[in-house]
């Protein structure tokens, strides 16, 4: 196996890896409501020893974006309704946290047993509204989803951009899936790189159009990024390098959500 | 942006990169009936400058490995049932194509206006069964997934080690989802490496029990390889280097398959 050689004693080259590189970014601060994330991953990845550079995809668990957002709720100051003191009950769990999954859902898609699939208010179809409580940092905090991940985005790659770096940006989220057990990351926000690629109207090597395959390379490029950051020491960054994209300011999550009039599972 | 470099005239040196690389695996031949795909794989790589070594992941479209195992269909073998024939007509579709997406299936889970979802023999819920017509090699053939890929994968596997290298095998394919647009690679096949890592009894860096969540990385693993294979030159494998895994020789795609009896979107 090759050694990734991180901490080498004895600076380590080899012949460059063609195709992409894909790294955590270790050393980022406790995030706190008003941490400036784009100088913090700058400098957490300068002082790693692995600056970033222009052209760089850098994906951004959203759970520090709703961090450095304010997007946190207490516990102890959620009053909860009855319907969700009722279902809490039945299926014990802390109704405070169903009170909040439902404030943060637009409807609910299924709500079998102990399980509540909703559609948050962006779109997404989730399990809990992406509520998140468990590691929140402090005992007794829910962790919201941000409240736009795209404008969450835009501001980190804006942040970038001040300090002379040309990096799109993803925000990321760990969901699951119809059909498949395991979560994966998948994109929630995206700033400067479009989420779909389409081949549709392309021409394979052997003469056939593509007539309806488009490729959604930032769900790809989140769960690529979860494989380096997704460990026990849980580094909420990863940098993936040498991924060719258009810039493109317009950019944004919609086209991957799909319409419910064109989604047979909802 | 970071020069990838593959074609530069001059040997090319930089510091090893931390983490993950990815790269696709070109000049592969065409595949026939009974092309063995471990040698046909090691020596392209080790022909581009870049030779498989231990520890490696290779993920395979299913597509070269359904070819190597002659599982295509010409259509014009095909006699169409009276219901493929009545439903392709209403929607403009090839009866026989129809015709060898219901034989593939072990039911339909959802027909709505063109659209046939079905449930593949093995498990998998996706289109049309996973049959290939948009670029088959020739006109009128259909690729049809494996039989059985993760006994694919274990034979890919076993032609590395004959030929002394330990490297895990995925078989992937791209496969739409619920609720997203845009498809993405995922695994229909695995060898050496299980598919799911579970958190579940493992702690937090706050101290706390993660209690559901248990990450998909074959899947995961499947769409960081289609960002290097999936543009118009259609590079059917790609290599991970750096991702660590457990070498395991029981292991299958069957955990991701979620039960029906668990399934609330089918």
């Amino acid at each position: 196996m090759v050694d990734a050689g991180r901490h080498h004693d004895t600076c380590c080259y080899v012949r460059v890896v063609p195709g992409l590189s894909i790294f955590g970014v270790p050393g980022l601060p406790e995030i706190e409501p008003g941490t400036d994330l784009a100088p913090a991953i700058v400098a957490a990845a300068a002082a790693d020893g692995m600056p970033l550079v222009d052209g760089d995809v850098v994906v951004v668990t959203s759970k520090i974006v709703s961090k450095a957002e304010g997007r946190t709720v207490e516990i102890g100051d959620v009053e909860p309704s009855p319907f969700a003191l009722a279902w809490s009950a039945m299926w014990d769990k802390d109704p405070a946290v169903t009170e909040i999954v439902l404030r943060e859902a637009k409807r609910v898609v299924r709500q079998l047993g102990p399980v509540l699939i909703t559609e948050t208010k962006h779109g997404f179809v989730c399990a809990n509204s992406g509520v998140d409580q468990s590691s929140s940092g402090a005992h007794g905090r829910l962790v919201l989803l941000p409240l736009d991940s795209d404008v969450s985005a835009r501001g980190i790659r804006a942040g970038f951009a001040e300090l002379g770096i040309d990096a799109a940006v993803i925000v990321s989220d760990t969901f699951g899936r119809a059909w498949r057990e395991g979560q994966t990351d998948i994109a929630i926000g995206v700033a400067g790189i479009a989420p779909i690629y389409s081949y549709i109207g392309q021409v394979d090597p052997h003469g056939h159009e593509f007539r309806v395959q488009a490729i959604c390379t930032a769900d790809e490029l989140a769960g690529a990024a979860e494989l380096v950051k997704g460990n026990t020491s849980r580094v909420p960054v990863a940098v993936i390098r040498g991924f060719e994209w258009q810039r493109d300011e317009t950019v944004s999550i919609a086209p991957v959500l799909r319409d419910q009039s064109r989604d047979m599972f909802r």
